[in-house]
């Protein structure tokens, strides 16, 4: 009677916060320090200097009424204008005001650019593993999620997997680069095979595909030789949904960008269906404060390298003690297999150590287990000794 | 092939900004304080000093992780804590912490709460004149929006219209009291009377009917003997929709939060439909620094005597030249009758002496014109002349 989807959305807590929560009360048990929790994706750097000081420069010197007052939908000009240069400025690309919409954060970008492209019954691709938020996203906006399985020794695409994949139904494909939940990062060569494979698609059946980056993680890459490339140099049909949440450490603001390349012959029509989706779903604007606060600091991130510093200890000590890892290129996550076949199993096991490590079956991807590495370096420094006794146990 | 029923929404925009956009071309042409515009529901008076105090505090003494990080997906336990307990003191209601999901506002709140209730094929019934984002919301959620006609001479609800309107399709009603455009209040009398055919209809057809109150204009009421009853103490099966975006002058913040109930039967099902439809639609949390504001201000409001000073101006000057009008309790919009039946020709007439109304039909109610009285009192001044040469252009 009521909308039992909905329902049954709301009563599933996943098993990330699940676990999450068993963690806080276990430390309520044992003490903070004594539980190795590696659960959430909540950054643990604090946003750069500068937000809070433009936040409390804005405060005091604007004018109330502007500074909190309605932006117009689409986001508050001057902010997509700088948006826009700034992208143009990286990137290369030709992109004006008029092609960003503002949003609240990644989660929205993603809903508001599904709402705007998809119709019952069609199909949109992602690749394994995956942010488990996209089922739920796609299914509401009535299409199916196919989850393509990737290469097993470095979770990069299988372009024959998505070619059978491919089909008159798929109206896009979502692609996260750098990836939650194993950090892998598509470099230029792997962006120019699926494009080609997408555009040999639509000349074969006539059906435009469109690519959806979803870009949280972009600014989250820690070596000099891994680059991530911007799509829309690529793919006409592409859409990038962007966040701030983890580059400027502000997760819980939400505030975020969807940026719709100009190039696709049918702009006007996408980006129309992203101001109507917006509409449709109830976001009157993305919060105004910091929509103002972006365009002084669109270009600053949180210091990052203590991920990377986190990424590196964790990689080569975890090898050492025998597991095997997938060393991640970018985002804040580290893939590991799990030493038995179940890695439900291994999560549960873990615990019998205080670490909280999330089963991969939750992205798709059974046989692994996800450690969220934005944390202190000396909780890793703590929890070292559990993971060595961990593995020790399957000996 | 896109979403053709978003991409029509997007294109279209909607009169109120078409009018507002008409305006700002004009001003530029014949300066700023020679065009009188009342189209929009943006408040012109600042937010009250404790918003900016409190902000600027949060931000220069909370640990900016904690501060901007992720919240639970239904809201910071301390923030819903405390807006449980002042409704309880103010409403007398049993509210708890678990009651409250905080949103990115009004239009989040109704969106939320639909998608949790609706079935594709329900009806949602509202009363004319209605916020035309009623009909996108609903139909989003897969319901058809049943506009009832009030009566004639003071917008209250119609009872008999009201029967004929109830069906074994009906899901919900929304009420909003006070109302945007026309600013009634419906009182004590009217409620126990909605409440008891709600009551009557669900014994006779045992469907049960969810009242939702969309309450943004609740605290902008103007006299003593204006009361605005809180519904759940009238009905077991009512949800409220409330946002600080008038009451705090904070509209581009979005921040709000729906209450639900905890007196109906099936709560534990509708809060969760409410937060599994939060997910569905991409809302990962309100707002941070907002949510912690609202923990500090839950019961400030802006000066919105400025309101009742323009209500009252604006009522007893277009009185004296002849208007007809409905004098609002709350909100700050007033429903003027138009002078010929037609109000969008009225509305077109009225641009020629830089009069910038809202016609009725958008609000599902031909034949009169939305003056919003959200401006400064000068500019109030300014307008009256041509208020009076308007009227008297139809003699």
């Amino acid at each position: 009677m009521l909308n039992t989807e909905n329902v049954g959305l709301g009563k599933v807590r996943s098993s990330i916060r699940e676990l999450f929560e068993y963690g806080r009360k276990r430390k309520a048990e044992i003490g903070e320090d004594n539980v190795y929790d590696f659960s959430l994706g909540n950054p643990s750097v604090p946003a750069p200097p500068e937000v809070g000081e433009a936040l409390k420069e804005l405060i005091e010197n604007c004018d109330p009424v502007a500074l909190h007052g309605y932006t117009s939908a689409q986001g508050a000009y001057e902010v997509r204008k700088i948006i826009a240069g700034y992208t143009n400025s990286r990137f290369g690309t030709s992109l004006n005001a008029d092609c960003i919409y503002m949003t609240c954060g990644a989660a929205a970008s993603l809903t508001i650019t599904l709402n705007a492209l998809v119709n019952a019954g069609d199909e949109v691709i992602t690749f394994v593993p995956y942010f488990p938020e996209y089922k739920v996203f796609a299914r509401h906006a009535g299409a199916e999620l196919v989850a393509v399985k990737t290469r097993a020794e470095d979770f990069q695409i299988d372009f024959e997997n998505l070619k059978s994949a491919l089909s008159p139904k798929t109206k896009a494909v979502i692609i996260n680069s750098p990836n939650n939940p194993c950090g892998v990062v598509y470099g230029e060569e792997v962006i120019k095979r699926l494009v080609c494979v997408l555009n040999e698609h639509t000349k074969r059946t006539g059906n435009p595909v469109y690519l959806i980056s979803d870009e949280p993680y972009r600014e989250l890459v820690f070596d000099d030789s891994t680059s991530v490339p911007y799509i829309m140099n690529f793919y006409k049909r592409s859409i990038v949904a962007y966040s701030y949440s983890k580059s400027l450490s502000l997760p819980g603001e939400r505030i975020g960008y969807i940026a719709v390349n100009n190039a696709m012959p049918e702009f006007n029509d996408v980006y129309a269906g992203v101001c109507g989706a917006g509409r449709a779903l109830g976001y009157v604007c993305a919060p105004a404060l910091f929509q103002r606060l972006i365009a002084k600091v669109y270009d600053k991130t949180a210091d990052v390298s203590v991920y990377k510093a986190n990424r590196d200890r964790l990689c080569s000590a975890l090898t050492e003690y025998g597991y095997k890892v997938i060393k991640p290129d970018g985002a804040f996550y580290l893939f590991v297999k799990s030493p038995e076949p179940d890695a439900k199993a291994f999560s549960e096991r873990a615990k019998e150590y205080e670490l909280l490590l999330v089963a991969g079956d939750d992205f798709g991807c059974g046989g692994y287990a996800r450690i969220s590495y934005c944390v202190a370096p000396e909780m890793i420094e703590r929890a070292l000794p559990a993971f060595k006794k961990l593995f020790e146990s399957y000996k």
